[in-house]
């Protein structure tokens, strides 16, 4: 047997990896799916649902990594499954072993709740529906598995045929399950007529209620808190509000509203103010570009057209904002576009292990912000910053070579792949070295004719090695003319570091990624 | 003195060319406004509102090319502006003439009814705010203009002084203002709270009450409907849910909960049919990019992922949507994606046009998951899919030319920034092509090369423009050498299409959804 975990009153459930990863377009890699989890986690949340383990070879392969890989700090794992197939033994699906395999500290069980949605989708009678429900929640629970509902289309469900849905939430309840979440999985739903299911199910069952919430009328949020103030204890969402459709209810709004306007502390106290960042690292990793309007932490969200009011904003900042953006750890001077509040370039600074003078965080801040409005991005890219931070350190950028020029050529033949070649023209070591790279693509090309020419004298960087490449365009609307943010990830077996360079070119943009990646490795390396 | 216009018992009130137009980046000129104008006039609102004249001369000038030039069928224009200056006869404000002579139906006057806000913003008494009210309503109502009050920072205001807050609605309402906007200017409110204010208002005073919402809190769209539902007669928001920091109320989400889940007819009957082609054709001119998880008119708003629920679908799609897109002139798509099974791709041919044959389904769905297994995705990628469909459909994959060969070099010199020239050969129309293209980076080389080497074969291709390009990198682990998914958007003014293309080397990628792109734009073009 399970036993709740302290802060078990209330729980703040992320989806983001599950349903979130539902969203069209979106599309996480195991890696992924690790990075971010470590960011939600660095949230405060309770659980965090990590995919279908069993169903989907990426998912199984994810526990799998979590277990040994992710030290989670406050979170729990959750693994999402279906009940039992219809007529079958819970303890003979391997679906079932799958979930129970996973090493995650809950299983959330999906179950049919809508009569109509029994008979059509899963094509078995009312009955056997119930009896799967009940055999695989017993049977995960006599195996020491913590297991909670995911009642689908509850709303549309009880609608249609309430005792039924009722009875669902009743066999979930009396075979073990903590927690039934009630789904609007159409998202249908306005706040008002979810605060009186949610008010009916708490009075009429006894169960302990859940909710989770999609955005179709543009409600999910207030009809999450709408659930809350009917009695639900347990808040499902998904980071940046991503989900199938028109998304999932945004946890961060969620639990932003709940605490800092109903003042009910859902997160461990302070864990709100990393908010911004950590949305706005996870859309690095999701490479969707952020929403600036998001609600608490899009860059637009406390950013105010002075002019009228400006002085009156001097006398009294809240007479124009409707909370203290730090409470989420957003910044009211965001309007420029800029991360980079003093603060966090201090923390950040004290996180590289300088002290920073209150002269040279204003200086670093300031540059940070031109930057940043040029399309430069330090929240994923730590190798760079610190390059940047160093230079105004040190008053000089660490450099181990000046490249005089660069040229690379990708063409194709008829009945061929296309292939590219790179020409290098560099001085290191006191001599003029000028190399020729091929590779599968441009930047790969470039890549191996930089090695070939620094590695005599740099023999450590055969090390490093190029894991992952992100492309960003920043003016959405100007299609291949645009300005392009390049992102690499570089590992020596070690470490990894992540480097950032943009331009109109994507290609010169990759080379200042990749200068800045070497850079920062050789450093790394005491060279 | 007006008389109120037929269907004046609900106020469907626009104010995206004015609050709306306080979004960060969003930058309209006169003929954008007017344009815009059109539109919203398109979907039967009772109001758009259109700017400041006299404060501003762009809105000044918007006034006067609207009263001559549009010629709405179904709203009428309000004109912006603020009470009377302190100390000045209304009559002698010039800014009140300006008011008066916009020529608009209606002016809407913004009023403080926070008391801090008007000791500090406005730095006068709450009796001469008082009396700046009563004058300028009076005033206006006496030159024969109907008059709206936005009663601005109201629920702060409410909050901090209920007694002065509500004195300034009656003082407007008294000298015959029509209806007072309640408006949650900071946005921070919850639609409870705003519920309850609305209701203590409506019961106190007996004004007329609207309300103007923002999303701070992610809860505009709820909170607007808690004000009607306490019994707000006047709704305003903005297309798109455009505005400042976090945006406006979104009016279709409004609309379209108030008509499709309430039942209240708040258009004139049919016009919300036209929602989702207005959104979408007021973010072609405003230039933003539209939301695809916009809640109705998104794109995503009603496309569905699910493999595993598709042959349900079938049976019933209302199954899995809470409503028929049509109501909002939107569509149901159905992605094709890994997990897409043969009801999804039978469904999807549907979708396209095509009655396919079992066999053919059975060929389309292996070759989906072939190509999908090696990087491909179609569920973003439509009209890729629909090449590969017709190729499977009429044995041949439609073609307008054949490439021989293609070359892109990008270069960099000391101090200048790096450029990209193509060379791209091919034979069209009989003839063999060569033609370089030059560009800000290689892909916006190659697609200059190819438009010339057949834009006189196929003039209509000056339409098409690329209006977005994706990177992403599939197997992460690889880094530059891994394989590249490359998305394209492209856009021929009426609508857009998005294809992919896969492989080794980005160029390359690029170059198959470029190709791709000019063929789906060709056939659909009828070339």
């Amino acid at each position: 047997m399970t036993t709740a975990p302290p802060g078990d009153l209330f729980h703040v459930y992320d989806t983001t990896l599950r349903d979130g990863a539902q969203q069209e377009g979106l599309n996480l890699s195991v890696a992924d799916k690790l990075t971010i989890a470590r960011q939600i986690d660095g949230l405060g949340v309770g659980f965090i649902e990590g995919g279908w383990p069993g169903a989907n070879p990426k998912d199984t392969e994810f526990f799998r990594r979590a277990c040994e890989e992710l030290k989670l700090e406050h979170a729990q794992l959750a693994a999402f499954g279906a009940t039992r197939r219809a007529g079958m033994k819970a303890a003979d699906d391997p679906l079932i072993a799958a979930l129970r395999d996973s090493g995650a500290g809950v299983v959330t069980l999906v179950a049919k709740s809508h009569d109509r949605h029994v008979e059509l989708a899963l094509r078995t009678t009312l009955e056997e529906n119930l009896a799967m429900v009940r055999d695989t929640v017993s049977h995960l629970r006599a195996e020491g598995q913590r297991v909670f509902l995911d009642a689908e289309h509850f709303f549309d469900g009880y609608r249609a045929n309430r005792a039924y849905a009722l009875e669902v939430l009743r066999a979930a309840f009396e075979a073990g399950a903590d927690v039934a979440a009630l789904c609007d999985t159409n998202g249908g739903m306005l706040p008002d007529w979810v605060a009186d299911v949610v008010n009916d199910v708490v009075e009429t069952t006894g169960v302990r209620v859940g909710i989770h919430c999609h955005n179709d009328t543009g409600c999910a949020v207030a009809s999450t808190l709408a659930a809350v103030d009917a009695g639900a204890t347990h808040v499902q969402g998904t980071l940046n509000g991503y989900g199938e459709r028109t998304g999932n209810a945004d946890l961060v709004s969620v639990v932003a509203n709940l605490e800092l306007k109903l003042g009910r502390q859902v997160l461990p106290e302070g864990l709100l103010r990393d908010a911004t960042r950590i949305a706005h690292a996870v859309a690095d990793v999701t490479n969707v570009p952020p929403a600036s309007r998001q609600p608490y932490v899009g860059t637009s969200a406390f950013a105010h057209k002075a002019g009228l009011h400006a002085s009156a904003i001097k006398v009294d900042p809240n007479l124009y904002q409707h909370m203290d953006p730090e409470g989420v750890g957003n910044d009211m001077r965001l309007l420029v576009s800029d991360m980079a509040g003093r603060a966090s370039i201090e923390l950040k600074g004290r996180e590289l292990g300088f002290e920073l003078e209150p002269e040279l965080v204003k200086r670093v801040t300031q540059r940070v912000k031109t930057l940043e409005s040029n399309g430069y991005t330090f929240e994923a890219a730590d190798a760079s910053f610190e390059l940047m931070l160093l230079e105004e350190v040190e008053g000089v950028r660490p450099s181990y070579f000046d490249t005089e020029s660069w040229r690379v050529i990708t063409e194709t033949r008829p009945g061929e792949e296309a292939v590219s070649e790179a020409t290098v023209k560099l001085r290191a070591g006191g001599a003029r070295i000028v190399t020729i790279g091929e590779g599968n693509g441009p930047v790969n090309a470039l890549d191996h004719a930089l090695r070939q020419a620094i590695q005599q004298l740099y023999p450590e960087i055969v090390k490093f090695e190029l894991i992952d490449y992100k492309v960003r365009i920043l003016d959405q609307g100007h299609g291949t003319d645009a300005i392009t943010r390049v992102l690499i990830e570089t590992t020596d077996g070690s470490g990894s570091w992540v480097t950032v360079g943009v331009g109109h070119n994507v290609i010169e943009a990759s080379w200042m990624a990749l200068l800045d990646s070497l850079t920062f490795g050789l450093r790394r390396h005491g060279a």
